[in-house]
């Protein structure tokens, strides 16, 4: 028995991947699409413009996209996979959850709102039950869950191996993002081929209060975020896929090379359709990771980390995962897996 | 009257820059060119695969490329420009020196020597005067000068304006670097594109040791290199000339963004020939400088920064130079210009 | 004595260039700025993403940008420089043109009307005159003339000298085309990075039909098109600027390679402030032309050959022309110049 | 049981390939490796810098990289793959041959000679009976076969179509070549970013000929090379993988848009393990095939075309393929497998 699941934003990147994922999952099925307005009623093969590098699965193609409005999902969908621009993830996700669906987010919307579980299931499995606080608050049957930012993802499964043996302080990160990862119009050609984008809007206050509020503690009825301070520097390359990332921690403890690795390689994994077998795979090869050789990891759903050196006081590493997978869709699938096993759906 | 000068190592990516800011240059006239055995004895033309955007100048084709060693340069020619491999620069340019030839080089050995000037004109010009103590101990006619490493150009004229505002205690680095930095055949095609390299070797150590020898203080007997922590981290992306950097610094007072765009802005030029007008440029837009936009301000000799951002307890900014130009063949050539106004040559 | 010149369409890709060019241009003056509506009334600093890697000319930054219409241009504007969407300027050229300006458009519009000419300066010259057949015909008071879209100028020159010189019988070519030609968004980066695009709407016909109206002859009343037979396939490929093209071309006469060489590099120039000294230039060397190291030959305003073989019948060459430059903007004030020497303004 | 198997120029960006495919292989085993002298004694790990994005296979990594020489390879190999410079090839494959050893070779040298097979199963599988006249011509036990260049096979399944359905008499190819058919260091960053190059030495002879070769009749003694002119220019592109090619072919009969696909998607294909189900896959839309989309279909082992149109007396079309899969790699493990399938092996 599969779980009929719901795609809202079908036609963009992220929504391309989301159907790559569960078209072949043996726990969901695809039993709707949503659009926009302009896409609405056309057969997916029609309204997407799909640009991934396998062909759109034949049943798929000939779904009809509907709006993206609980009253055009049909009721025995069980689960509802969203990556809608925020502002419109804004408005509709709360209509969704209050129309009885269970709605795993990838929108950046509400990440940060005090009764939303913002999970990586692998890092903070637990904050799933921040479900419970948000039903009684919202009076909702339905459920709101987020995963994070794509940026924050790929270090925040290092930074939490790096915590729980030293402890974090204080982190400071670069980052090198795919265009990927602004949608598929987001940047253009001519903006990016021999240059570098030193700027992404929003996005270093996202990676300094996502991962505050992931590596925090929930006690049953709010999350404590964590107390260290996190700087970050977002920069777009001309890469199509994989989030490298430079990162700089300051630990209570002293650190090692040695410890440090360990930590992250032993760092526990889950049981779940989609995790990797191994969350973090640490390079000794300093020259790795890199996004074209090392994206792809575990189907895109592991992190990879190298260049790991003690400074004084802490540790330096860079880390890189997929963005579009382990940093959206596969992200957001993770979470409905955990929703499932959790009996939430 | 222009003044003779020789260019070691001239066949290479830095070597080509060199030629082609020092053929139309009002002090200097190219007199000797050298390279390596394989291409000793022919004339440039066919000895270069020359590779800029402007056509090799007609005289300079025809100049018969000499040994790289001083026996193979004219008496006559009164300052040598070098760009070499730093285990040939190591080797060869002692021996220049001690022939009497005053070296101006951007090769990386002897960088770090006690009584070797590291010079950039507009930020330590005083430490020019070490050439005395290096004469009394080494015994040399000529000397030796050095530029630093690219990737420390790049931001130490932004650092040392806000060192001179504020102070720096801790200084945290990411460089998003060109392909150009590693030489025309030094990053292949398969490894860079789609792609970024977290790793070059050797570089963190440069802009962490280089940087703190350049804000040192010279007291007429011995560079005291400054303070300040360094950690750096480089990157190499598909960007083929321009290095940018993301640049967060602890400072020991309080620093307010207009307090350092100022100091940046206002941070003393010099009336040497290639000198930009105005050294720091500060963008206000977020999301400038860019690589491609902004590499060629003032000729390629201008640093420009822009994102600045106050932080707790210091500053974060992101800042740009080209890096064969103001980061290489220009740094050296700016110092070939300092030798001449202090009568060094 | 400068000519007032106003821009239609001065916020794009093509009307960055037509600024970067009129504004030092000893024979024009810019008056005057028209965009689309959302940017009326706004200062051109503001309106524009400016995207070129010099900054805004000072004077041009503060003008206000008026609507695209002839009511919005002031009378005292002698010449009208038009880079328009084909929709647009289908419909307002015209309008221009009643109104008594005249008007040197690079839009694809009316390029092949019976009455209006399509000109390159330096190969047909004499079909300026059409523009009295188009006054007879429309009451005219003003002019149209047009330039020919990039791809065709790249290949045009070359074609004319080898038509000259043997006779054109039939021409097959391939092009290599740059993203700039497509406009600022005109293609996204996940479109192009580490990919190519075997198709360009509408291009292959423009290149087939352009051609054969550029060489062919003019007897004062109309044009004969060439009876050449053009064939085109065009591809669009990550580069920023220049149009590479491969051509194969069948004569009449029997072609040497020393002879095309010959009668490429002997075609006529012309004495206009934006013409090359030299047309075509032709490289011997068979690597040659490349985009990146050849683009900006003679400000942008010249042609590159290489790779010349003799074939079977004929000649087969590689041809590259700055697309914005000498394919776009360049090409438009050109006609300007050329309108200018022969009165017409 | 699986047939033993050598792969000459193991560590090379196509003997990469050669491992990716045949480690997995159920007719194939690896059993030995060479290389150049200085990998030589080495474990195939430390030898070669693996750049596919997959991980070495584990047993492999271990085995030790012996000489290129017959003397090296064990005794029980039954099949040698190899992938050598053509200089090498040259020497080296003869000696194989002589030693017994039956050699499927991806190598430039001998392809054009009277008594070597050139083949692509599909297009050509009888010419394989070569190899009865070679025995006898040389007195070899083993055997040489060869697969054509990466350019080549990408347009002869498409042609072979159009022939049979119509008749070649005149083809222009122009291609746009991804990087990695240079090999790993063939192609520098600062080549290739932001540019094309216009040639590629002595592949548009290679194209020329090996195609006439592919398309002709074998008689029992002979092969009898196809009579159509074929003119190939050959421009390498800043892609990672995938040769594009731009294709004009005038045909004896009346070639029509619909007869052309069908004929191409109508090709036969062969029952081998790494035959595709559908040789020449046709795209309706005009802008496939694309490298990036495209180049993966089958495992990297079909041909894809797009852009058919009708021109004036033949056809005009483009067509993409896997240049180290289908174009190398793949080439010569098919050829392989017609090899056992035909009881050479």
């Amino acid at each position: 028995m599969t779980v009929r699941a719901g795609i809202l934003g079908a036609t963009g990147a992220v929504g391309q991947r989301l159907i790559q994922l569960l078209d072949p999952h043996p726990e969901f099925e695809i039993a709707a699409l949503t659009a926009s307005e302009s896409s609405a009623g056309r057969p997916y093969r029609e309204a997407a413009k799909w640009r991934i590098d396998v062909p759109i699965p034949d049943d798929v193609a000939e779904l009809t996209v509907g709006r993206t409005d609980p009253d055009a999902v049909p009721d025995d969908v069980d689960i509802i996979f969203s990556s809608l621009p925020s502002s419109v993830g804004e408005r509709v996700e709360p209509a969704f959850c209050e129309a009885g669906y269970v709605v795993s987010s990838n929108s950046s919307n509400a990440r940060l709102d005090e009764d939303v579980p913002l999970t990586i299931p692998e890092v903070n499995p637990d904050h799933l039950d921040l479900i419970e606080v948000q039903r009684d608050r919202r009076g909702w049957e339905g459920a709101l869950v987020k995963n994070p930012n794509c940026s924050t993802i790929t270090m925040v499964p290092p930074l939490a191996a790096v915590d729980k043996a030293y402890g974090l302080d204080r982190v400071t990160v670069a980052t090198l993002q795919a265009v990927s990862g602004a949608g598929y119009s987001g940047v253009t050609s001519m903006e990016i081929i021999d240059n570098a984008l030193p700027h992404i809007g929003g996005e270093e206050k996202k990676m300094e209060t996502e991962s505050r509020k992931l590596l925090g503690t929930f006690d049953g009825a709010e999350v404590d975020w964590h107390g260290a301070r996190v700087d970050a520097s977002c920069n777009r390359i001309p890469t199509l896929d994989g989030h490298l990332e430079n990162v700089w921690a300051d630990t209570a403890g002293d650190a090692t090379v040695e410890g440090v690795a360990a930590a992250m390689r032993q760092h526990p994994t889950l049981d779940l359709h989609s995790s990797p077998d191994q969350l973090v795979h640490v390079f000794e090869e300093p020259d790795r990771p890199q996004p074209r050789l090392d994206r792809n990891r575990e189907n895109g759903m592991a992190v990879a980390v190298g260049g790991v050196q003690a400074t004084d006081g802490g540790v330096q590493f860079n880390c890189l995962a997929h963005n579009t997978m382990r940093g959206a869709a596969g992200a957001s699938v993770l979470n409905g897996e955990l929703l499932l096993e959790n009996g939430y759906v």
